[in-house]
């Protein structure tokens, strides 16, 4: 039976300041680094194992990354590194932190931003401090200027379809490295949880995530590896 | 013009304690930890920049790599791992620092295997301490009984050609982590070391070696990035 784990990046210096991250390449924190290494050698302790590494192009999911499969002493395994998996792009917020966005557009309309299904926040503005349009590592990408959690799942099904799944079929264990909305969108679908639910749906950091799959990967089981 | 960098993975514990490694998968100490990450700190203050980066299935070259290209902010980068870029393997010398290799074989003979080019150490016994056979890394290789350095070079080109080749023609910057004597074999080929020559020729660990290469891949210099 195919087994897939899904890791959130472990904590990042935004994720402490309670700023809006989105795609900018915010470093994991010390704090961030230890509990991904704890991650790697809890799955290593319950003997979990893989064949197959997916991650984002962002530092922090990326670190989480090596960090745990050096716990395991798998750093040799394949690692795709792809932007379909990135954090949802928060567009205008990017870079604010709670105070900042309330103080900007009141705490309505943050709380609407951030629980919304569908709602994108403001675009970001070209040329603004943290535009992405001239980092390399996204040439050739269409890179959104914002995204609903809704825009999010709609770039990341279809890598999981064309990259994830088929590894999945080929009997191959796979280990994801994402983030907090990248992970959602796997999560809503596996788990068949309702547009409304989803946008509450807290995945925290370091703490692998195993889903158990039938053939048809359709999920049976899922469980924090903490917890069992 | 194509440029590529090599660089050796940095000082492993082995390497402190002057013992055979080959294929042991000995990790990196502190000290080159630092060196590693210096290499990369000076690749970016130089102005380097890459497309492409391969690397050994061993990880002390592997995290070699991950620590240079963190420093440079390049740990999207897309990662080719292979074991035809893993180190020479000592066959029954793994393992046997200078002074046991010596009164075990002689001093005489030591000197053999460590500079004629084409005379292997004894083979591995199956079953000894070192041997990889139960290694999952290594499934479906036939995983070697020993090298000489001609073996090394013999497995090493072949890879070269069919997969980093392709990249240099592509227009990739290329950076390449590996061993000693698989770059031995690398820059034996690019340089036109002759066979006598090459194994005396000392690759230091974590010291990028820069090669600008001509739009045929025929070197036209060849020097450590740190004297520049």
């Amino acid at each position: 039976m195919p087994r897939l784990v899904l890791i959130r990046h472990g904590q990042s210096a935004w994720n402490l300041e309670n700023r809006f991250t989105g795609w900018w390449d915010v470093d994991v924190t010390e704090k961030g680094v230890e509990e991904t290494r704890a991650a790697g050698r809890l799955m290593a302790a319950k003997g979990l194992d893989f064949d197959m590494t997916f991650t984002s192009l962002q530092t922090r999911a990326i670190k989480t990354l090596d960090l745990a499969l050096e716990e395991m002493g798998r750093l040799w395994l394949p690692v795709e590194k792809d932007w379909h998996l990135n954090e949802r792009h928060y567009g205008g917020l990017t870079g604010l932190n709670k105070a900042e966005t309330a103080a900007k557009h009141g705490d309505d309309q943050v709380h609407i931003w951030r629980r919304s299904f569908d709602v994108p926040p403001p675009p970001m503005e070209p040329g603004s401090r943290y535009d992405l349009s001239n980092d390399r590592r996204y040439a050739g990408i269409d890179i959104p200027a914002t995204e609903s959690l809704k825009d999010t799942i709609a770039r990341v099904l279809p890598y999981w379809n064309e990259r994830i799944v088929p590894a999945l079929k080929a009997g191959q264990r796979v280990l994801i490295s994402a983030h907090g909305n990248s992970l959602r969108a796997l999560v809503k679908h596996l788990s068949h949880i309702p547009d409304d639910d989803i946008t509450s749906l807290e995945i925290p950091t370091g703490q692998p995530i195993v889903y158990e799959l039938d053939d048809h990967l359709v999920a049976t089981d899922r469980y924090y590896l903490s917890e069992r």
